[in-house]
């Protein structure tokens, strides 16, 4: 019925390369694994994009087709480059989702756009995490029973240095101690983000149903109808319009600068 | 693709039988004028109910079966059952999605599902109005300009006696020199509620086309998918439980009372 | 140098009279163990108030002279006059301070102030709890460390069937897999809302530091300046008003209603 | 009683120095004018820092010894070298408090806290703003009414493209139609953020009491209890722990980095 929506799966691609262990857990890489399960749904179009492409594969072409990114990056995070930050959080400001997995809490776009540190703590010890639903209203959490289990995982603890989110959809436990505010949403002039914590590149995260279908659901919620944008700038003085007679005339946006 | 959306439209439907201005602006009342519109929609199947049906025509069996309810009331909220508007709660926070027009502020349902008095400023007086929308990425706002504007409203003045809602959507500017949070969203339970400004007896605001779009929006946007509830209660204690063995054991809801 | 805040402690105080071990923790009843802290602060002057004095300790006096109330009730919930709850939820409409505690999530004023049914999961175990800091700017969180501990706590698990809290402070961990938003603020009318987890008639834990230390911190927090209320109604019509000669003229507040 | 709140008063002050018309209304410049009201309150210590002076007057020591810092800009916002917003960011995310007002809004350090491009609409017209309230239980709106006035005020108008605010304290209605989120809070790390709109350097805005007793209680809410920071970082395995003895056992942030 409507268009489908476009989605462009990022990956840092290098611990893929570089580690047979981390190979035979994801031999197409992390961002084959997260865009095998998403080209199923019929709503849905898929493509993937990786760091060492020219321009990170994120070119202004590929951006404008995209309407929701996936972001996942751990070792590599300073080697993405400025420009491409900076293109990424224009398209963000215009209208684009972006879904930031794991490790991308700290990859450059993410705290470009939080404005904060994004640090955790951390551990890999293997224990095991369950994600409880704390906002069982909101569609990311659609199809989900009240928690589920990621039976070894990294874990990530509190604090979390990230603005108070707009939305707190997942509370993680995990069996050393700690929480984490694991399912966060965040808005960004017409951009929605949707920062999820679990997965690692050891381990078959990104394989498991749930996760699965929660990277799904924020990949629709994030979706934004095309093409409608504020505008900025300055506004004609009042009594300079033609037309102006009185009590209820108000300057319109004449001379203003649209975002998008 | 997807089942429709049900829609129940409820009106007070007083002011209507009562004073011919009023009658000769909706002479099918504001139910029916809403209710016109939203039948137009291929993905809603709209139904409307009134005070002065047998229980308010809010039977069990068609609160069951509303994915969302629109509200609009005015001088007869006291009129409405205590016991009725108790089982609107109860639906809300199941799930259903409630969206509150106008004078509906003041409504028994709105009230005891903000916890405050919802009071605010008023003044006839026929003034301009302009609805700017503060969150162009909020699904609600789709398909709108950077403002709209209502000929001759009846004003609201802030304070407008909420809760922080947890989106805020639209703002209203009156010619009068008042602002009002036109656009509101919170949720209760598994539940979604819109309250939405514009809207008068005497006005045909419920015909203008951004009205009604707004109104659509709002009800797709608080219709959800259904049957998916928490569940409340003791859980067992865990060194009861057949299997404990160590650390990363945990109760599980066994005894637990399910809210659906 | 300013005006000492007024404390009034509430409790249901049933527990400590009709069961032994519950008496051996509480000698002069919960209600007692945190007064007995709060009255060491030169900034608070501190009285308590009980369910079975006349109007349970709560009339238009007492309160009209509380600047902060706290609520701790348990199994008479539905002994709490209607008329009382009201009352307090007008004087919190009106600026008051009210700090929920523990089990006090299902009183009838907390639900009233939500539009929720505030469950919860709960298990008494006496398993660990760790209340993790998670908005370290908040000034309910000064002096903490970036979290404490309870040694044998009663779990209070998610879903917390609560609105979105304004500002989420504490997430609690449990040892049997739970997790629990511990710490919530609430803004309702003039008045400032915080739900305090911690706490159980059998255990010490309103002689534990750290939550001493909170619930004064909380106190202070939710104190507010008196005298300062909205008023609401019907504002003269704009062309009604003398001297009304233009664009700028705005209706007047003349004949309204303050709240306070 | 208690320390002093260290405020350093930052002010871009070229206007003052390049335009005899605002040199008349601010003959000390912006930051003198704003100064000159916070020296009277016992409460505060101020210092004042311009953009001309080496390192813009913000040093590592000046900076460490300010509990919030208030940011004036407007033509020169290109002009402040990123190390030193970099400087101050950290500074914020430390628990220093920021006030920007008005045309602050472009200021590279509150881009750069907020993630968004912060863009406004504005007219110069003399027209009339009135600055509503809307959250009368806040401490920033405290010894207010309901609204307050600006007779002669530059219009600045939605959409703000700033994140939803953590509060939203004021809106303000222009007579030229627009509105604008005039007073809006945001916690970046343990900084606690206030955006404040009033205020221009043709107008003298810094003089009106309402304006300079905002700046007052914001300065007064943003000042933090000094010195408690989380930690981040590798928290060493459960299974390496000394003394790890089985279910409730959770690691401890023995190898973990202290942001403050």
């Amino acid at each position: 019925m409507s268009d489908p929506i476009r989605v462009t799966v990022w990956n840092e691609y290098r611990h893929e390369k570089a580690n047979e262990k981390i190979a035979a857990v994801y031999p197409e890489g992390i961002h084959g694994a997260i865009a095998e399960y998403l080209r199923e749904l019929p709503d849905l179009e898929v493509r993937t994009a990786t760091l060492d492409e020219p321009e990170h594969g994120l070119t202004e072409e590929m951006l404008e087709a995209t309407d929701v990114l996936t972001w996942w990056g751990h070792r590599a995070h300073g080697e993405v480059d400025d420009a491409i930050v900076e293109r990424v959080q224009q398209r963000v400001w215009n209208g684009m989702g972006l879904i930031v997995l794991h490790s991308g809490h700290l990859s450059k776009i993410f705290r470009a756009l939080m404005g904060t540190g994004c640090w955790i703590k951390w551990r890999e010890a293997d224990e095991r995490e369950r994600v409880w639903v704390v906002d069982p209203s909101h569609p990311i959490a659609e199809g989900l029973g009240e928690y589920f289990e990621i039976p070894k995982a990294e874990m990530y603890g509190e604090h979390f240095d990230i603005p108070p989110p707009d939305e707190l959809v997942f509370i993680s436990w995990f069996t050393g101690g700690e929480v984490f505010r694991s399912g966060c949403t965040f808005r960004r002039g017409n951009g929605k983000i949707f920062y999820f914590r679990p997965g690692h590149e050891t381990q078959p995260i990104y394989y498991q149903a749930e996760i699965r279908h929660v990277i799904a659901n924020a990949v629709r919620w994030a979706a934004q109808p095309r093409g409608q944008y504020p505008t900025y700038g300055n506004v004609m003085p009042v009594e300079d319009l033609p037309g102006y007679t009185g009590p209820d005339f108000r300057g319109h946006p004449d001379e203003v600068v649209a975002r998008g």
